[in-house]
């Protein structure tokens, strides 16, 4: 595993999640997954079922990152125009792809659905499959661009299938710990520690919960020492505040 | 109200999100809330704490789109960038303004911790105030960019005082109805019905709950009347595959 930083951006494509009709949660699962491999995402973006958006927006961001992840779109209606649109950023042709139209074939159905399914084998020239263990049509890979379904159960399992088949770099590490005390009160300390840091993120996370302030003091970095003395310093600079450092989590 | 189309972007600030760590919510609730002033969110933008991607995502975004709402970065701490990054992309100067800082003061608090919450009164040269009903520092708005806090319940309550003050336009309503059916099965049928009804749009949103397969069927427009043809058509349809029309909301 090399120790350069891989980047990723996410692009959540659907009028479902713009309109408020849907709670997204693709992205949450991807960051998480995506994490665990070394690939850091740096960018996400929820953008409408609209060809050009969709297009120009591809060709922006697969330039600007590593690898680009796109959720939604691939089913076999009207309103389905992900891979079309992949295509067209590329600038090749839709083909029918045997291993998909088989899989779809195995279930049979009247020819004006069966039309409609294979709407599904259609992927642009010179992508390739990536696989889907729920037995539906496949994903697709185009250059680095990960084509995969909306359907949560659906885009989990492609991007599962992909495990260990992508480079990942230096894996982000953190800690993490909680404390009773309002930011302001302890931020000249965080921003002391922070600049001692400055290849760790010190994050603080303000939370109101059970009618009491208090705040979460995130770490995140790839040197597990550096974040084991960084978590040091935090929790002593939470007992100087007068408060107890709670809830210790390590990642 | 006008009836011509409003628009607005969204930019959840914050390594969190990116991270995996917090599942944002805000997004559906910004959208939800818009949309029923007429304002349609056609983009959203999950981006880190860095200043420079702030800067040139606000400055790309406020001319695209009629509004611009954000989330997260403006309380006390190192991490939070928001105001000055807002004030960099608008080339003007952070200043204290007297409201917050009249504000923060009402409670009492040691020299250094004063300090540090007063970070939270800087706001761009020309900004005005978001009120900020849970009694905390207010948000604000710098032209057409809203600068609200992330924590779910303060800036729900920001954006709340908006009520009323923002142009909208045509409000896009809905119908939805549900069949359990394969949405090829239904395909062309969709796809029929859409092309007679080009200002409407039409989506199929499949799922599998309970080992079924079904799909929603959602149209949104501005036109009343055209949406309840339009769902008259597409329960017919419907039934002509064989299932019923279930679970029929309108919206």
């Amino acid at each position: 595993m090399s120790a350069r930083t891989v980047t990723a951006c996410v692009l959540i494509i659907g009028n479902e999640i713009l309109s408020g009709r849907t709670q997204d949660t693709n992205l949450n699962h991807i960051t998480l997954t995506l994490g665990a491999w070394g690939i850091q995402v740096r960018e996400a973006r929820v953008i409408p079922d609209v060809p050009g958006v969709i297009i120009d927006t591809v060709n922006e961001v697969r330039e600007r990152f590593d690898y680009v992840f796109t959720t939604g779109g691939i089913g076999p209606t009207h309103d389905d125009i992900t891979a079309d649109c992949i295509a067209d950023a590329f600038g090749v042709k839709l083909v029918v792809n045997a291993e998909i139209a088989e899989r779809i074939q195995r279930r049979p159905a009247p020819p004006d659905v069966m039309a409609a399914r294979m709407r599904m084998a259609r992927i642009p020239e010179g992508a390739t499959l990536i696989d889907n263990l729920t037995g539906g049509p496949q994903g697709f890979r185009m250059e680095n661009v990960f084509v995969m379904a909306g359907i949560p159960s659906v885009m989990q399992s492609m991007l599962s299938s992909l495990e260990g088949r992508l480079e990942g770099g230096a894996i982000v590490r953190n800690r993490a710990v909680t404390a009773h005390l309002g930011e302001s009160t302890i931020a000249d300390a965080l921003r002391a520690i922070q600049s001692r840091y400055p290849a760790v993120d010190l994050g603080s996370y303000p939370f109101f919960r059970a009618d009491r302030y208090g705040t979460t003091l995130v770490m995140r970095g790839t040197d597990e020492s550096d974040l084991d003395r960084m978590l040091a310093e935090v929790c002593a600079a939470i007992t100087a505040c007068g408060a107890e450092p709670e809830d210790i989590q390590r990642g």
